[in-house]
């Protein structure tokens, strides 16, 4: 049995959106600048995404651009908004678990003379809105919240944070790095207050090398890759449109059934806590009902590093995480286990264990079979 | 027949270049920073590329970046390289014909307070060595020159001006855009003085979405995308496998027979061009010979607008464009066009005529006899 349980760091892509990506790239292969009709077919793909994605959010086709994926939604967001509103003030929010892809543009707004606050999590990931309420000032022009912990499953409340951001400045941008939620939670921005939204393709199912940030109307954005003028002078470069139709179609499929793939997943995760249950080298970081992600789970073990373990699943065939798979092969200490202040010998004694909707009961009861095995065989060898 | 003649704006992606994508992006399908197996097997796609890749130039692994395209090549070159290197000098130069994904950060970096001197080209579209060597000062960080021009297919003295740059600021850097270059002519950029160099995926039959950036060793350069470090940290994300993966494959490919391909080329440029030899309202721009690019014509019309003459070929099942392509629908008047001082009627008169390998003398002799036939009908039709 081969099983893959590292989907927040990367999926398979479905067979649907590599069929559409394959008849963009060898049949409809048109720049969608061109003039003529092979320009339209390429064009065309790009409309039909669009009406895809718009869908799952109900928003409008001139609130959406595409990215090469997650990272650059995230760059063009803070980066573009800071760049574009920078007159109205030079102070922004962001929390202390972010992924790199938002707290890293964070830090190079402020080697350019910016001010931002980092907002603390409580140990189940949480942020406090009290806390971001006295943090928002007149000079505040972006918050940049997470909607679910790529690291933990940790789900901020984003709905309530909109709120308190608008009631506090109406003027503050609000920005969703939504890439682990998008495809597990319908997500309406207008009705959260967001602005700005990032989304990664290939944590859905789509290809790698596509993603989208939803720019809300009305919202002041600079780019930040300058040319030839496409999507509205947005995003320069011609369009990826075999990226930008695969996403779309995966964007399609991931709310295709959507409830019965949503409780799918949480009862893997109920399954797999269920598993665990009773096991004392066994712990599990941040909330794990439903008010947690429904495919993530942060498992801290006593007495054994992550990479060991991740090796020795490996080796049955079981794929698991070293924290995020985000840090490129770097084992850097994760930010967000430290943010939630879990003990200090956990912090390189975690993996995480992420689903997806392919994913079955029988793999779970696998991996918790494989764990209960290999635990205490590892343990005693670090012991002696 | 259908005659695709708009290779400049995109090629269709070769059969090798998708069949390895769809491998990587539903069979091995890991994310490369994954520690696990399945994050190797990705890694393999890359290091496979680069070597594919870097043999095509001489180039050792560690001096390419994969980007999302051309585009955001030229944007990381340049915005990375003023980043970089602003304490220095706050002087850069380019020429009055690049294409807008260089000629756009150019103009960005001059709202920030950087200077930009544009060179002249003459009739030709051929930049002065003399010029380039007045216009380097010890506060010039970077001079930015095409190799081969998009719309007229002008072949810059690339080599040339690398030793004139260096000779004059050993401390200048020199990014070449060769976008429309590489696959066409053997590149050597150590050769060349290069140590910047932006190509794309799409125009090599490789797929959209793709691109690398050649920075030769000790080029001080600062990244524009920020995150999880990817490409030791100069351009963060997941890195796009399938893409990288399909567009080592196209470069490998281009390179394979390189000398047939290149003849091959400008075999269907000397029959286009015989074919319009003797035509009084046909006139092409630039050199015609050897000295030009093989795959591209400029071709200039008396009395019909570029658009209708693109879609009466277009009736026809001939795909060639107005201007280039890369200006988003806009159909903007050509920088290109104006920079090598055309008559001024000629600058919405004008198709490219651009070639791939795939196409045959039989196309181009199509092509001929139906521009005879349309050209005197709707030269008839404008005047009345």
């Amino acid at each position: 049995m081969e099983v893959y349980f590292d989907n927040s760091a990367t999926t398979r892509c479905s067979k649907g959106a590599a069929n559409i990506m394959v008849q963009a790239l060898t049949e409809k292969f048109g720049n969608p600048s061109s003039l003529h009709g092979k320009g339209m077919e390429a064009e065309q793909y790009i409309r039909d995404a669009k009406a895809k994605i718009c869908k799952t959010m109900k928003i409008n086709e001139s609130e959406l651009i595409f990215t090469s994926g997650g990272t650059e939604s995230n760059n063009l967001a803070i980066l573009g908004a800071a760049l574009a509103n920078r007159r109205r003030g030079k102070h922004l929010i962001t929390t202390k678990m972010e992924h790199p892809a938002v707290s890293a543009p964070m830090k190079f707004l402020e080697e350019q003379g910016f001010l931002v606050t980092y907002l603390d999590v409580d140990q189940n990931g949480i942020i406090s809105l009290e806390q971001l309420r006295e943090a928002v000032t007149p000079e505040t022009i972006l918050v940049s919240i997470m909607y679910v912990n790529n690291e933990i499953g940790a789900v901020e409340p984003i709905a309530e944070a909109g709120k308190v951001i608008k009631d506090k400045n109406s003027d503050t941008l609000f920005h969703v790095d939504a890439i682990q939620a998008y495809g597990k939670y319908v997500i309406h921005p207008k009705k959260m207050g967001i602005d700005l939204m990032s989304v990664s393709g290939h944590k859905i199912h789509g290809p790698k090398g596509s993603g989208f940030l939803v720019v809300r109307e009305k919202t002041k954005l600079k780019p930040i890759i300058f040319g030839g003028g496409q999507q509205k002078n947005m995003r320069s470069g011609t369009e990826n449109v075999p990226g930008i139709a695969g996403l779309g179609q995966a964007a399609q499929e991931a709310y295709e059934d959507f409830q019965t793939k949503q409780e799918h997943l949480y009862q893997l995760k109920e399954a797999l806590l269920q598993g665990l249950e009773g096991l004392e080298w066994a712990h599990v970081n941040g909330y794990t009902g439903r008010d947690s992600a429904p495919h993530i789970v942060s498992l801290s073990v006593d007495g054994v590093r992550s990479e060991v373990l991740l090796h020795a699943l490996e080796e049955r065939h079981i794929y698991v995480s070293a924290g995020s798979a985000c840090a490129s092969n770097k084992p850097a200490l994760s930010a967000s286990l430290s943010a939630i202040r879990v003990k200090k010998e956990y912090l390189d004694s975690t993996v995480r264990i992420s689903f997806c909707v392919e994913n079955t009961l029988e793999e779970v009861e696998y991996c918790v079979k494989n764990l209960k095995e290999l635990v205490p065989m590892l343990q005693k060898f670090t012991r002696h």
